[in-house]
């Protein structure tokens, strides 16, 4: 499949065409998106030259998020914007807001040349990583941080999930907690699982059953995911503890107890992922398995650089775990 | 000056000094940063024809900003992003770290015909903006939004930052605060200066004395910034209330006061500039005036657009003001 061949199928002219692969702004995004498709469905392949003509170094690196509204995804930013501003890269910043369909027009945008590599939080959304295996193989490295799958053979960046989880339910055990409810946001992601298997494991370990009614997926929407948290926290037989996967659903256990007027600790107790400052001042202090998120964004940008800057960087496949801490406050004590 | 007389000047290959004023990978950093020194000292323009290739659309803006661990320029990134997403534009994400020569620096590598317009909030060292009035000059628009300079005919977006610094005062006045301090990060920052003109304002009108030794600058250094508060809630006649220019010193506030055992609000009110969603969860809740930080990334972006668009952009000179919210809670009951 030549681009002239491409072309002819589209019923345009080989310059439009050209200019549409190239992500020109004298082509509509409507055009654009039909040539794109086409190229995809016919299996259409840059011609090896234009190839070698990309590879002159955008000097650019693009980082795709969920969001940035978040103290976990600023911190990650401000480490790989660092090694970033070492090695004189620029850095895109892309939003998917938790829309698969997003993270993949993000993709398919960067495969012209844009950027030598991606670095890339999953959306929530995400099962699938073709649209990633795509850009690896028109040679732009990618490397996956915090949310990833696991099998593919890039190099990836997480912190101990499964450790965390499991240390997180065995501390809310040694206080005498026997109803921990597990709440996150989404079960297609890597750590809710990572989290939610280290949750199970150590209720197994301790000889306390795992009530499936007691693992609870959040839906995003404020009043639902309120309403669920009410619900499970007025019903008579309410779990003894929270544990949150994500900080969010932590301070809305807050709102839902202060509504209530259930005490953290002693009616319920919560502890988190968290990485706000802001912990040790909420009432009561909230206990957080903090992770080094400028860490990780240091560590990601870190492989990815030498993977740009050598040519063998195929055979990076790396599995990086940082280690999350734990900081025991008041609403577990 | 052409050129060939700047290759001359600088005693280099015509091809050395073309490529290191389009940044080059191909050119080291020490002599792209000596060719731009001397073409600045020469003042070299780059050729029109060059220019009028550059107007080629790089369909990416770039976001100039302080620093992205902070709940206000997370909520600003995502309002920029949206729009650009919608105008099939790329983001740039430069931090400075309030360091002025790292300002510098980035506005000279954007000069290039790397990106169509440029979106900034000053770092707290600048008080010069020669280096944005020559990214400027080169056609490329600029927006400033929340850090801005008042000598500047470029469009602006602030939020009222007077009138909440009048607000907030006269709140604590109502409730009962004579001796109110004002503490902020830098002197230099416009947004520092017009709350501060508010809180002087607010104090004359209701018949208080101004104490300059009640007006703080607090060091960016932790520990120093932590000693200063101490200092000032430690002093026999010590304070009244607390009015915070930005969150991170009412945090600190918070830590000294129960440091130092000192209720809040009862023997020290607190007030803040702040965008966490945290707030209401502090021991106790924090009053605060938030800002619409989303909306004012949106409305930056919309107006940068404008001006990329539209040819006639530097007639553009608006100064737009958002209303920030003043929300009442415990810390100032």
């Amino acid at each position: 499949m030549t681009l002239k061949q491409l072309a002819k199928e589209l019923n345009l002219s080989f310059s439009t065409v050209s200019k549409a692969l190239r992500d020109s702004h004298e082509i509509s995004a409507a055009t654009k998106s039909r040539v794109l498709a086409k190229a995809k469905a016919l299996n259409y392949q840059v011609n090896p030259l234009a190839s070698s003509f990309r590879k002159q170094k955008s000097k650019t690196i693009a980082v795709i998020i969920p969001e940035v509204v978040n103290d976990f995804f600023g911190p990650v930013i401000s480490g790989i914007e660092s090694i970033a501003q070492q090695k004189g890269y620029h850095v895109l910043i892309y939003l998917t807001h938790e829309d698969v369909e997003r993270e993949i027009a993000i993709t398919q945008v960067l495969q012209n040349g844009r950027v030598d590599g991606v670095l890339i939080s999953l959306s929530e959304q995400t099962t699938d990583t073709t649209h990633l295996d795509n850009v690896r193989q028109k040679e732009i490295p990618v490397v996956y941080f915090d949310r990833i799958v696991e099998n593919t053979d890039a190099p990836k960046v997480t912190t101990d999930d499964y450790c965390s989880g499991f240390n997180a339910t065995e501390h809310l055990i040694q206080h005498g907690c026997k109803r921990i409810a597990f709440l996150s946001i989404s079960q297609n992601l890597s750590i809710s699982h990572k989290r939610l298997k280290g949750y199970e494991d150590a209720l197994n370990k301790n000889g306390i059953k795992v009530h499936t009614n007691l693992i609870i997926s959040c839906e995003r929407d404020d009043e639902k995911c309120a309403a669920t948290i009410r619900k499970l926290l007025k019903q008579k037989n309410r779990p003894d503890a929270i544990f949150a996967a994500v900080e969010k659903l932590a301070l809305k256990t807050y709102e839902i107890c202060h509504e209530l007027k259930l005490n953290i600790p002693t009616d319920v107790k919560v502890i988190t992922f968290s990485n706000s400052y802001t912990a040790a001042l909420l009432n009561p202090s909230l206990t957080t398995i903090t992770q080094p998120a400028f860490e990780m964004g240091n560590e990601a940008a870190t492989i990815l650089f030498k993977m740009i800057e050598k040519k063998g960087y195929q055979s990076m496949k790396e599995a990086t775990t940082l280690a999350s801490q734990l900081i025991v406050r008041s609403s577990t004590k």
